[in-house]
């Protein structure tokens, strides 16, 4: 049986054909993410999935969104992409332009469960994803499934607090650990320190432009002493929150992926696990490794899901 | 169809008939838990099942021990009992004197269960249930079930670092939630605190004697300043520690229980949802109840297990 995963991004739309017997991903088209609102979105979404499979080889399809879907397939917003700021029920819309049965879920979600069943998360029931990158996103799979929780939003490390009163978080919380290990979380608290006059290497090339994840490398090989801390604190605040969902749940295996952990590597994993907080009753035997999947992960994701929901059904 | 449950605690062992339609218990039979022993427990425990129910009218019986105990059911260790300091499969030991199906779980775990199906998670897919005694302990209900985990330890709400680097705890973790809001931790602190020459109202009630909680209801009353400040940090880690399981897990019903829960009731709980530190996603929807099942919650839990697995073989 063949199923279509579709990752609709904030920059690009990916689409892969799957086979859901042995997870080989088979082919591939993608296009530029509308600007232009909702309609041309679904639109360029159901145009590639023919595109990809002009013969109706796929018997389901799956997409997968940036941003809070409800269980009920109804994507509630998507901040990164224009236009998505009310709740839209896509499932019967696509079915409609494609013909054939069509299942939403969140990406991050959908890129845990590729990971669980054919990337670093094999072998085990469960498994915590986290994806570092300009925030830090989180997918749950247990007994080999999506874990949603009651509203879909379950999976979200990021916003568990790691600080009591901490950093300011930009969902309003406080003490998230997003503030801490997220990239724009890191040039926050950078460019707090030096209006507060505490100079940094970092800041002295970011300037006024945006930070990228290789200024961060710059500065770690430079010795910045600000640079240092903040990473220090990135990796304290991921041991305390990976180590306490471990202990909650009893999993084994963690991965790891997003742009920060592509940049720093095993060595980004070797200090977490060195962290004096990485503690609870979960760490003993816990495993963390990186991603496997590339930036497919997302589409072929929402394939396995596709997959599944024919198969229960 | 009904089923026995068996409460094998520290002092002592609760025994009770349910009706796994109605949930109804019928009958109870107790006794003091034997210090002779591993076998004297067992053979005491089987004793009571046959004074409970001499005409075998019970089709299982569930089996609950203060410890950890593996998803196989053979329990490891229950260091409130003495003797229990080895893993023993007691299920075939019990099936054998018994003559009928015998299963095993965490008396934590069956109490949460017991809640959610008959008590204050009524009506809701997910519950974690905290009791707050002299530690912490937390068992979690997903979708009906109870979340064991991969070695059986899921729930153990009360070793989740709220403080990185933060207070030592008896397990020897540093920070963990128990150590600030159990009973034993506010003890030790108390006690830390005078020995650093801050004197309490409190310990000058406890002096070398154990503290009980109506110690520190009574310092509280006082306005004792240390007394209030440990209730604080209490408090606010309570807060944090579940806060964050509601997030990571998208669940909304929170049940808390134990001997300092009692002592306080819902004042306790309107001031773990009043402090600054219950954030996260999951907070806003989330509702916190006091215990509804009374001492027998483990037992109950324990025959609607036994019910559970038979119905499942």
């Amino acid at each position: 049986m063949k199923t279509i995963g579709v990752d609709v991004g904030g920059t690009k739309i990916l689409c892969r054909l799957v086979d859901s017997e042995t997870g080989k991903a088979s082919g591939r088209a993608k296009e530029r993410t509308p600007k232009s609102g909702r309609g041309d979105v679904l639109a360029s979404t159901a145009k590639l999935v023919t595109k990809l499979d002009p013969d109706d080889e796929a018997v389901a399809i799956g997409v997968g969104f940036p941003g809070y879907v409800q269980p009920d397939g109804v994507v509630v917003r998507c901040t990164n992409i224009s236009g998505w700021d009310q709740p839209i029920d896509v499932g019967p819309i696509l079915e409609k332009s494609i013909g054939r049965p069509v299942v939403v879920g969140n990406d991050v979600s959908l890129g845990a469960l590729a990971e669980h069943r054919l990337g670093a998360g094999q072998g085990e029931k469960d498994l915590l994803a986290v994806f570092i990158g300009t925030g830090v996103g989180g997918g749950l799979i247990l007994g080999g499934q999506i874990r949603g929780g009651d509203r879909g939003l379950a999976g979200e490390i990021g916003h568990l607090t790691v600080q009591a009163n901490g950093r300011l978080c930009g969902c309003g919380g406080l003490g998230h650990l997003e503030a801490y290990a997220g990239k724009a979380g890191i040039e926050r608290e950078a460019r707090r320190l030096a209006s507060n006059g505490e100079t940094s290497f970092l800041m002295d090339m970011v300037q006024d432009g945006s930070m990228k994840s290789r200024h961060v490398q710059l500065a770690l090989e430079a010795g910045d002493p600000v640079t240092l801390r903040l990473m220090t604190e990135a990796v304290d605040a991921l041991a305390q929150a990976i180590g306490n969902v471990a202990t909650i749940l009893d999993i084994r295996r963690v991965v790891l992926g997003g742009g920060m952990t592509d940049k720093f590597g095993q060595d980004f994993i070797d200090q977490i696990v060195a962290s004096s907080s990485f503690g609870g009753f979960g760490s003993g035997e816990l495993e963390l490794r990186l991603a496997e999947r590339m930036d497919d992960a997302g589409a072929v994701g929402a394939a396995l899901l596709a997959a599944d929901s024919l198969a229960r059904s």
